[in-house]
């Protein structure tokens, strides 16, 4: 974890284009300070007509510090079998997005850490969902994903074990934990 | 649930955005052949530099066809305090996106088919994550979110007890039964 100056850094430092520098750095701040490592992430969403809506996510806060100095626009839309116009790609397409690149993410800096150089890395994922479960209609196991597949291919300068070891790594995504874990969520109606 | 044909549509069957005949003949159709109900969402990804990586989401299947005349690029990154260079959301902000979507669009859909109106909606959402998890470091309770705590506003034509009965309702949605339930996540590595 680097602070948001400009670091001279040398060739010799960054592998998979992570600082591993800054991954050892950070791994040795969160121990001294636990509380470095409480991170808040944040999204705001206005809907604008049937499945068509529009998130802004800027500020998060996380190292003791908010940060702000950023803003990215997003939407959802849902195809016209799902009664809508296809303007976005809709909600559990991007459950699928966002497990991919953190599953890709978490993959790539262990192997920053453990001095491996990932050539390519490229996923593909599928996931079920049974319509009856968002509709109320009895029958469905569930409204979600029933179940997600995942392929993964990863070409590195390591072997096989080393590289199913890395595949292991990647269940400590945050977002691959959010998913295949039960998390909490609390909703609060306002005026 | 229509097909991709141009449907004329008289005002009176739109509400919120929505065909509520729609709706219902979507009802009608699974009652009669729940196969209809069954979807298959998918993306690939492959990753760029560091925290980047780029997910291509076209087709998918439902209602008993491939729909594939569509196309979406996505970014993932992580900010510079996480390695790398902010040039999109993060994975686990995506999470909270997807979420709002599909909560705001479950909701309104939903009130649609009872005839309720929705004239505004606006959802916050802001979720926990310790780092200590995905980086392996003791202590962390998970590497996903802990919480998620969503804030609703919804202005309708409806009482407060109709609104407080929608908020149920957007709890069937895909994404939020994908969060808050666990999914069966499986993985492959291809050579």
């Amino acid at each position: 974890m680097s602070n948001q100056n400009t670091v001279v850094k040398t060739e010799a430092n960054i592998l998979n284009g992570v600082d591993v520098d800054g991954i050892f750095s950070t791994i040795e701040a969160i121990q001294t300070n636990p509380e470095i490592a409480q991170f808040k992430f944040r999204n705001s969403n206005k809907w604008i007509t049937a499945g068509y809506n529009r998130s802004r996510i800027s500020n998060f806060y996380g190292a003791l510090q908010e940060f702000s100095n950023r803003e990215f626009i997003l939407e959802n839309d849902e195809p016209p079998v799902l009664l809508s116009e296809d303007r976005a790609p809709n909600p559990v397409e991007y459950i699928l997005h966002g497990l991919a690149g953190c599953m890709t993410t978490t993959l790539v800096y262990h192997a920053a850490a453990k001095g491996i150089k990932i050539e390519e890395m490229e996923t593909r994922f599928e996931g079920d969902i049974d319509l009856r479960g968002m509709l109320g209609i009895p029958g469905a196991k569930r409204s979600g994903y029933q179940q997600i597949r995942v392929t993964m291919k990863v070409k590195a300068n390591a072997s096989k074990k080393e590289i199913e070891e890395l595949v292991k790594l990647a269940r400590r995504s945050p977002v691959y934990n959010t998913i295949s874990e039960p998390v909490d969520i609390k909703i609060t109606l306002e005026d």
